[in-house]
């Protein structure tokens, strides 16, 4: 197996872009990550776009081929991906399966989506789940998650609110999230109840926006300019779909963890940077968790330290996170990866971390009858 | 790159299934390809599912798990893949790079759809393109590419009817295509007006169906009981997207044709069995060309000839071809797949063509402002 270097990284800013179409939001993050690598769209040899919703909602299939033709990339295989949350970051597996396996040696990754809706419109990402229609929608089956935590471990309300409370701070730091707005405590809890404990601040928002990757073996990487970081883990799968007991934690998440670390031949206590799914603040307690950054039960002391903050120990989500940069469903899994690719470069501008050397982007999706359709783990490396 | 055999496929039968889910129709043809290759559900290490309109149609997205998760297959990689009337071929090729790249050892892939609709109503395909609301949709399109064939190379209304007729015959001895139905050239020319030269008979319909295949590297097979084939070429490409001046035949396919020979290290001559990708009786012509089992413009006379029958030179669609067999979408591509594979195997009923030993299967889609989104050429061998 072939290593893999991503040698460009690029995003629009996440938030509504009601004059923007999937096509133009796609091209300017592919511009900017082939501007990033120097890389002409040209000496591109495939294209992989993740994109969980343009069917449904925009009428539109095709959004790969769509995207890439309109950068100046044809002629080469073009796949489209969906796997919920998870589609963009599926694309970037699938990417580097491509040049890892030798097929090619130079791909384009990228993450393409529109969610934001007319108020009041409910997004349905459930299909046609009988529990989706009977009102299993994701922030009662999170509220379902934050109650059992609480109870099992004495998590409280104060330290949910303190993962927005720190996410939408880092946001402030980060030019392309889609809130800059700074959030106390008190404000989390006190905006309006969306699903007990989960309040509005508590919850991830619906966004435009898109990201982009360009992956090289590590032979062709010695011919470009730039500043090279590693994949050294990528790994996908699902859930077991059997009726999982304990909801305070996703088995799913768990073993894409362990499979990753044992790829990287890293731990938990070796990573610098991390960037979590936090759909909701219950959500990056419960990754804490399962990425072993903590022990199990513990996820709300670790908040409590400060300990994943910009000056912590082990900052979590230094771009805002989906609470603050923002959750265009296919573009957030690469966008989290763009993030850690600036920060392991040391170009995250105020929101930047010391030194940083390796970096764990994690995000999953598409729950189904309680169970995860896919969860992916990335791990970097700045050799 | 490891050499991948498929050592098992199985599909439904094409038709109208009112009555089945997405997830029942590839539970059917999932546990068919398992049964065929003597594999446990377990044993299976990802699955790649290829579906182009489920999103819309159905309201669903995440088929390949609703699909395997029925069957089985969970706590594995699945990736759900859409590239138009390509999708399942798409996923068959992501399912081939995985195993050749040493990443999986069997993968199962699976093409479900369903299109049956309301009578009047129309399957748009295009999306939010301008071209599709003003009119230019499949039929509108390969009415214009056979008017231009018949007047560039003088192929006749009676020629493009012949291979409607050789299709249907084909299908009335596969027991799973759509129409079982005898059609005379006179049937098919007076068959009511679609697209003027395409009737009705001309055109393939809307279906609903589903295949599966299990790819295993070459080591595992050794292992297990059957009848493998080997898959010797897997290609997938797009269209250049600029602007082609001559619509009588398809660059991208003739350069995935070229592709996969090469890689195969074989040429048209060697082929023993070809499934291609017939949604009109103009494409078949044009396919034929494009694949080189004839020069450009000698099409109409190839299927004068009889060449292309179950008893000629170079049998093409010999399961009926989309035209009788029908066009699930996503399903199409792993279908035609699974009749070659039955055809090298010797197991094709009543169509069973002489000791076949090389096959080619082709399909492409995605039609977008004159140029195609994915086409795939695979071609096996059975050693």
């Amino acid at each position: 197996m072939r290593e893999v270097y991503i040698i460009g990284a690029g995003m629009t800013q996440f938030g509504k872009h009601p004059a923007k179409s999937l096509r133009s939001l796609g091209l300017e993050a592919c511009l900017n990550a082939l501007r990033d690598a120097s890389v002409k769209p040209k000496e591109i040899q495939a294209g992989y776009c993740g994109n969980a919703l343009a069917p449904a909602l925009q009428g539109e299939t095709g959004v790969g081929q769509n995207v890439f033709w309109e950068v100046g990339i044809s002629g080469i295989p073009i796949v489209n991906m969906e796997n919920a949350c998870a589609s963009g970051s599926t694309a970037l597996r699938e990417g580097w399966m491509a040049v890892a396996g030798g097929f090619h040696d130079m791909v384009i990754i990228a993450g393409v989506e529109k969610t934001v809706m007319p108020k009041g419109t409910m997004l349905n990402v459930g299909g046609g789940e009988l529990e989706t229609q009977l009102g299993d929608v994701f922030p009662g089956y999170f509220s379902l998650i934050a109650q059992k935590h609480m109870e099992k471990y004495g998590t409280t309300r104060e330290q949910l609110a303190k993962v927005s409370v720190k996410n939408h701070f880092n946001g402030t730091l980060n030019p392309y999230a889609q809130f800059q707005k700074l959030l106390t405590i008190e404000e989390v809890l006190n905006s309006p109840m969306i699903a007990d404990p989960l309040t509005l601040y508590s919850c991830c928002p619906n966004s435009d926006g898109a990201a982009a990757l360009i992956l090289c073996s590590r032979e062709k990487t010695r011919n470009i300019n730039g500043r090279p970081v590693r994949i050294a883990a990528s790994v996908l799968t699902t859930g077991t779909y059997d009726n999982q007991r304990d909801i305070t934690g996703w088995e799913v998440e768990q073993r894409a963890a362990q499979t990753a670390y044992q790829m990287a031949s890293l731990g938990p206590e070796d990573m610098d940077v991390v960037e979590v799914h936090d759909a909701f603040t219950i959500s990056e307690i419960v990754h804490y968790e399962g990425l072993g950054l903590c022990p199990p039960g513990e996820g709300g002391r670790l908040i409590d330290e400060g300990a994943t903050e910009l000056s912590g120990r082990i900052p979590v989500n230094p771009s805002g996170g989906l609470l603050s940069k923002g959750h265009p469903v296919g573009a957030s899994g690469v966008a989290q990866v763009v993030e850690i690719v600036w920060q392991l470069r040391g170009e995250a501008g105020k929101r930047q971390l010391t030194n940083p050397r390796i970096g764990l982007a994690q995000i999953m999706g598409g729950n189904k009858e309680g169970d995860t359709r896919a969860c992916t783990v990335h791990i970097l490396i700045k050799d």
